[in-house]
C-alpha cells in the first residue's frame, strides 16, 4: 500500500471548481467530482436532526438509486433552514447539472457547506455549471479541492494506492473542515473517490466502520454541524474481482480507514485557532461506547481545552471532565498520563480499569483565535 | 415578601472567615456558618460521578443524621483526586471544628473549592480553626462572604423576609460560581441559612424543587464540577408552626424559589470572561425535561457563545444547536426571536410547536478573556 498526501484521482474521475460567487470573498466556492463510468454510491450524514436540504435530496435519491456519477459541492452558504425553496434550490442544482452532464435525474449527489438560515441563490449556481462542466479534467482537482472550503486554512487530501491480485486500485480522500466539528460528525465534508470494483453492501459497511473510527472520533468545539456529510464514489474502472468480502474487503477497508483517519486529523490538524493537536487514548474499558464517551467528555470540556491553550498542567480538569461522562469510574481506578505541554502535540493516556476495550479521538486546544474567527463569521 | 440585596443572618446563625493560608495570594480562604441551635439539613450535590471528598463525607453524614450545625468552607483546593487522603482531611476538618465548637461529630458538614487533585493542606485548616470559631459573630458573614469565592469578581448574596403568621422568617442565601457551571449543577458552592421551622420532608422537597429551576438551569462552559453543593440549615429559631404542606409550604417554597434563581442568575452575571447575560426560553415543548434539552443544547454551544460575544447574528447556530438536542422538531415549526445584541442583556425566544412546557435557562457569551482565565489558573 502507497500513501500520497495529496489528492490523485482514479481512474475514470476527473474533477473542477469554479468562483460561483457565492461566497463574498470572491474565492473558489463551487466544487465537481465526476466519473465518466456509473459509480456505487454510500453516504454517511450528521445524526444532527435539524439537517441541512442538500442532506435531505441526496437521502431521497439514495432511496430509489445507488448508482451515481456526479457530486456538486458549493461552499459560502450551508442551504440549511431553508425551508422548501432550499429543498427545490437542492434539487434544481443536481438536475441542471445532470442534464449539462447529459446523466439522468437523480445521478448526482449534492453537499453545501457555509452559513445557515441564508437562500442559497442559485441562479449563481445556475451561470456557473457550465462552466465547471467544461473545466473537468485531471488537474481539476486542484480548484475542486480547494472550492469546498470556508475558514480552512489547510487543504486536506490523501491518496492510497494498493493492488488487488494485478491491478492497482485508488482510494482519494478530500475532506473540509475547522470548526462545527463534533461526532457525528463535524461541519465535515469529506469526498472519496474509488475505481474499486465493490459490492453495494461491502461499501456500505467499509464507510460506516471508517466513518466511526475517524470522523466520528474528532472534536473541536462539541459543536454538531447541520451538514455533515462523507460520500464515497467506487465506479469499478480498475477492474479488480469485485470486493464482496474476506481479505479482499480487509484489504479495502484497512486502507480506507487509513484515509478517513488521515482526513479526520488533518481536520484537527486545521482546527479554528488551535495551536494543539491532542491524542485522547482511552484504555481498559468495558467497551468502545464507553471508551469514546469518556475519551469525548475529556476532548469536548472547554477548561481542559482551555488548559491545554495554557500549557498549563491544571490536570484535575481530566478528573472532572472524566466524571461528566457518566462513566462510573472508581477514583483509584483512573490513571492518567499526559505528555510534555510544550509540544504542539500532546498525548492524554486514560486508563480506567474496567475491561479490554480501546478507543482514540482527536481534538485542539481552545484559543482566543477560534473566539475570535467564530465572533465575526458570517 | 421583603428582598434584600445582602445577606442578613437569620435567628440563632452566626458565621466568620479567615486567611487560612490555602490560597497563595493570602486572602479570606476559610468560612464558617453556625447556627446556636440544632437545625435540618437537605444538601443537593453534583452529578459527576468524579465527586470531591467533602462530598462523600457528607453523604455519609447525611446518612445517619439530619441534625447539624455547623458548615466549614475552604476555596483554593478542591479535595477532589485525592484519594483516601482526601475522605481522611475533609473528616479531620469537621471533627475538629466539632471539638472547638463543642458540638458531636458529624454535626458539620464541609465544602471545598478550588483546584482539583492536590491534597488539601489540613495542618493550615487545622491552625485556622481557632480563629474561625473565636472570630463568629453576626457581622462575620461578611468575610465568610468572600472566604468562599476563587475566580468570582462578584459577592453573591441574597436575604428574603417573610411572614408565616406572626413569626417573621428570613431566608439568606450566599453562593460561588463564575466557571465550570453547568447542570448538574456547576462549580457552584450555595449555602441557605434559615430560622424557618419546616420538617425534614418538606425541606427536602423545598430544595430538590428551587434547585431544579435555578442551579439547574445555567451554564457557563458546560463543564460539570465535582464539588457542587447547595446545602441548606434550618433551625427553627423563628418560632412559626412548623412548616409541612399546604399554604405555607407554597409560601416557603416560592421564597427559596427566589433565592436560588437569584443566586443562579449573580453567578451567570460573573462568568468569567463574560460580556454577556443571555436569558433562553424555549417555549411549546412536549414536557419540561425535552424544553431544558434544547435550551441547555443551545446554551452550551461555543459556536452561539462566540456570535454573542461578537454581537454577529449568525442565528444558524442557534438551529444547529437544537438540532444538536437530539429532539425532534420540524424545521417549519421552530420559531426564533433574538433581542438586539448590542446590549448586556439578550433574550432568546424558541418556540418549537409540540406542547405547552416552557423552561428558561441563563447562559453568558465566550469571550477571549475566559480562555485567559482559564488558561491561567492553577
Amino acid at each position: 500500500m502507497k500513501i500520497y498526501k495529496k489528492a490523485i484521482l482514479p481512474l475514470g474521475f476527473s474533477a473542477s471548481g469554479v468562483s460561483a460567487g457565492i461566497k463574498k470573498s470572491g474565492k473558489l466556492d463551487l466544487a465537481l467530482f465526476y466519473s465518466s463510468l456509473m459509480a456505487k454510491a454510500s453516504c454517511k450524514f450528521t445524526a444532527n436532526t435539524m439537517q441541512a436540504a442538500p442532506l435531505k435530496i441526496c437521502k431521497q435519491y439514495l432511496k430509489s438509486n445507488k448508482d451515481f456519477q456526479a457530486i456538486i459541492i458549493n461552499s459560502g452558504n450551508a442551504n440549511c433552514f431553508t425551508g422548501e425553496a432550499g429543498l427545490s434550490d437542492a434539487r434544481k442544482t443536481t438536475n441542471f447539472l445532470a442534464k449539462h452532464l447529459g446523466l439522468k435525474n437523480k445521478s448526482v449527489l449534492v453537499a453545501s457547506t457555509g452559513i445557515i438560515g441564508r437562500r442559497l441563490p442559485f441562479f449563481k449556481i445556475k451561470a456557473a455549471i457550465p462552466g465547471l462542466v467544461k473545466q473537468l479534467s485531471l488537474k481539476g482537482i486542484d480548484q475542486a479541492k480547494s472550492a469546498i472550503l470556508t475558514t480552512d486554512k489547510l487543504v486536506k487530501e490523501i491518496s492510497v494506492k494498493l493492488m488487488f491480485g494485478k491491478k492497482p486500485v485508488t482510494i482519494c480522500g478530500i475532506a473540509k473542515g475547522a470548526g462545527m466539528i463534533a461526532p457525528n460528525m463535524a461541519t465535515m465534508l469529506g469526498f472519496i473517490l474509488t475505481d474499486a470494483h465493490i459490492a453495494q453492501k461491502a461499501l456500505d459497511r467499509a464507510l460506516g466502520v471508517a466513518v466511526g473510527h475517524s470522523f466520528n472520533c474528532i472534536t473541536v468545539d462539541g459543536c454538531m454541524s447541520t451538514n455533515d456529510s462523507v460520500m464515497i464514489l467506487a465506479n469499478s474502472a480498475a477492474g479488480n474481482h469485485l470486493i464482496e468480502r474476506g481479505k479482499g474487503l480487509d484489504l479495502f477497508m484497512q486502507a480506507l480507514n487509513l484515509v478517513c483517519l488521515e482526513l479526520a486529523k488533518m481536520v484537527i490538524q486545521d482546527a479554528e485557532g488551535a495551536t494543539k493537536f491532542i491524542q485522547i487514548k482511552v484504555t481498559a474499558a468495558e467497551n468502545e461506547n464507553e471508551a469514546k464517551k469518556v475519551a469525548l467528555a475529556i476532548a469536548n470540556s472547554s477548561l481542559f481545552k482551555t488548559a491545554m491553550y495554557g500549557e498549563n498542567p491544571n490536570f484535575g480538569r481530566i478528573v472532572a471532565s472524566i466524571g461528566s461522562s457518566g462513566v462510573k469510574i472508581k477514583e483509584r481506578d483512573l490513571k492518567i498520563k499526559v505528555s510534555s505541554l510544550k509540544f504542539r502535540d500532546i498525548k492524554v493516556n486514560v486508563s480506567i480499569n474496567r475491561g479490554r476495550s480501546a478507543v482514540t479521538v482527536y481534538t485542539s486546544d481552545l484559543s482566543p483565535e477560534y473566539i475570535k474567527i467564530n465572533a465575526e463569521y458570517n
